[in-house]
């Protein structure tokens, strides 16, 4: 039985929170070690007088901070390290857009990957499979876009190795001259496009998303030259985490469709919405069924195992998977097989809940410490899901410059200009809270605050000296 | 206990084929049924008296047809059906170059699954991994290439989602504007450099390899527009199953290195080797390192695992890192982790040896059934490992027209046609003979050699009928 001091219902703190902050202490302090197995909660519940759901919700804080992880029928165990001295300050890195592993739910894909290799279709898994993709998987995820409306019967499904591969497998398909992109954009796409020779034309993005009268401006103004694709990502972008507005989104399918502009709508990070309601996506909008929809696994589940999806027109699926053959013949089929049954068990629902917890108290920690700890001036986003928020620094601080300072203490990120089109903003840095514990953003962020203030009245002070000179 | 009845040492057909029959006859009745557990070798030696390495011996002969399979520490189980009529004649495919399904070794894919799942560092398998591949497999593959000679210091590895993609890499960072290929080639290469604009110059296959006297001559006659770039299969080339005997490999080094031409060395097969000696590859023969040698562990394992690797000096592998970057982030990593444990742990080189012993028996299944019903004319190569080998049929025969009728009796191969380059051949085909066990080598041989000699019958009664016709 766990030693837990009583709790006090007349505190300001709610009872789930007391006793949150009584686990975290216990584990912290090493009184319980990771590997621990806490009590079940009606256990717990029982023995400290309280509902379960205060338990449940105390268990779920622990788990979104990084300290237990909960395994279905097994209970919750200890995961997090007890910090102790020697450990030094844990490095912060800001600087990936994926999840913790931290959160990977790792006894349920154990439990997963047993089921599907004792199958007694274990042996076709390992065989050769289809350029398509494996058949039950592709049948399942494209049944459930017909379900959200997110696929016509005009539409099929390719299986990709990612969903880096589909935009691979776009741009080698429909070889465009031009390319519309957000400005700033995801590196990935803008390197597909711009390896293969396409120009790149960046649509400026703000904070709901890209700003609709440049992209109507754009299009009236290319003429001949009008660029016939648009590649975006509505819901919680990379690297700004701006969402598109349904009014937005409306708008941008009249303005694409009366320009003939086909929209690649990356959709990877949309069902991590952590606030508010989830928006209909670009794909279940258009009624002329044009607009090529990706999806992936990786941000919500094992980014390691590459699976994600295309469902576009049928003519156009045909001919990707005809590049997707001599590109790599088929996606893997362990993997496939492996998160199609983590799916269909109702599993990666369970853990999108918990990821839904969990990202909720990042960018939540992420916003608070923006708020508290970023100089006066600066300005940042405010995301309501994904992996992602945006910076921009006041005048003259360059983030690029002030990276190897941070590095230096531990906190890294990526400077802005990495992510620009053609519209480089030195000021701009992007955080990606996704992948650390609430408590090291918060760090992390104190820290770059720091830098930042510091960076800044430098930067005044030499601005006054350069005055004071130059009156000499 | 087994109810065998008693082999006979005077006999003429040695013990351990006189109990492969009895079992064999066992299996196809019906006595013994698919999942029984067959009694150890040391268990029915001592019942019937016999050496255990006779019934080692039988048991390989099962499992090389398919009929059981050996599970390390589990015994042997029954794997094939008892023949029932209302089977009908299975069908039989040569057209795919793959390994049977009923070979896998599937207990202990299992438990290496099991093994690498379990591990405490399983989270960091499922996250994001590197391009280049997974640290352990790059050291373990590089180290054992080292081991080899097939590595040098200045060399460094790529693991790719197989080895088609190591060709797309390939194509797509050296972008050659015109490429020497076998011919006939493997598809997956032709439609590579192909649908990049690259030009195919064929170099007619022997029996022994490319002809080494027309890559002279074709290098001599290019002149500034010669190509700098030759793929190749040294060793059991797909589709005519040739491989280059030492000699020919130092004679093309020297022709290569004297015009400046890099080979890429497709070695897929090369572990497939059943008949004499491994020979070594061209990028242990070649002194100046230039070589890029291409791997893969999906003819001899799992091909629905996409892992192949690239070993190249240093400056390309990481241009093809870059590359591999854009096109699909990074390979599977939990394929990746999977199969490194299975060559770790001695199983990948134990189910090898295995895959010899079955191999063997197809190919000399499909050689015997060549001999014994292939019409007289008819030519065929005589591969020493591998997975194909090339049939060419009498004039006038036309191995594309005769692929229906072989369909409509339940057999399918494909016809050379698909693998030229400039010099097609109208009367060839290709026999892929790993798939299938032995006996439905022969059989389908056997209906295979029955078409054939029926339309060469036909034909040359129609010729005749022609000349009496023109007479007349």
């Amino acid at each position: 039985m766990l030693s837990i001091s009583p709790l006090d219902p007349g505190e300001k703190n709610p009872l789930f929170r007391q006793l949150f902050d009584r686990l975290r202490e216990m584990i912290e302090s090493g009184s319980l070690r990771r590997g621990d197995r806490l009590p079940a909660t009606r256990e717990l519940a029982g023995q400290l007088g309280l509902n379960r759901t205060t338990v449940s919700a105390a268990y779920a804080l622990l788990e979104s901070e990084g300290l237990i992880a909960g395994h279905v029928g097994r209970g919750s165990f200890v995961t997090g390290r007890a910090k102790s001295p020697a450990d030094g300050p844990a490095p912060a890195s800001f600087s990936r857009s994926r999840p913790s592993e931290l959160l990977f739910p790792l006894a349920e894909f154990r439990q997963t990957c047993a089921e599907v290799i004792a199958r007694d279709d274990a042996a076709s898994i390992l065989q050769l499979g289809s350029p398509s993709g494996y058949a039950p998987l592709r049948r399942y995820l494209l049944d459930q876009a017909r379900d959200e409306g997110a696929a016509r019967d005009s539409d099929d499904i390719l299986i990709t190795s990612g969903c880096q591969q589909a935009f691979d497998l776009l741009q080698r398909m429909l070889a465009p001259a031009a390319v519309l992109v957000e400005d700033p954009v995801y590196l990935g796409v803008r390197n597909v496009f711009e390896r293969a020779g396409a120009r790149l034309i960046g649509v400026p993005m703000h904070d709901d998303g890209i700003d609709l009268d440049q992209l109507a401006a754009i299009l009236a103004n290319t003429g001949n030259a009008r660029p016939r694709l648009l590649c975006l990502t509505p819901n919680f972008q990379n690297p700004t985490g701006a969402t598109m507005p349904l009014a937005s989104r409306q708008a941008l399918l009249r303005i694409t469709q009366a320009a003939g502009v086909t929209v690649i709508e990356n959709d990877i990070y949309g069902p991590l919405c952590y606030e508010g309601e989830p928006l209909p996506s670009i794909k279940q909008l258009d009624e002329t069924g044009n607009t090529i929809l990706l999806r992936s696994f990786s941000k919500v589940a094992f980014p390691g195992l590459r699976v994600g999806w295309v469902i576009a027109p049928r003519p156009l699926i045909e001919k990707l998977t005809e590049a997707k053959q001599w590109s790599d013949l088929h996606t893997d089929q362990l993997s496939q097989a492996v998160l199609l049954r983590f799916a269909e068990s109702g599993r990666l629902e369970r853990h999108r809940e918990r990821m839904l917890v969990a990202g909720r108290a990042r960018l939540n920690a992420a916003l608070d410490a923006c708020e508290k700890y970023l100089p006066a001036g600066a300005k940042f986003t405010r995301p309501r899901g994904g992996m992602n928020l945006w910076i921009e620094l006041p005048e003259p601080l360059d983030a690029a410059d002030l990276l190897p300072r941070a590095e230096r203490e531990g906190v890294t990120y990526l400077p802005g200009r990495y992510f620009a089109v053609s519209r480089p903003r030195p000021n701009s840095l992007r955080i990606s809270f996704a992948g650390m514990t609430p408590e090291e953003i918060r760090s992390g962020l104190a820290t770059l605050g720091r830098i930042f203030s510091d960076a800044l009245n430098s930067a005044h002070a030499a601005h006054s000296f350069s005055e004071v000179a130059a009156l000499v």
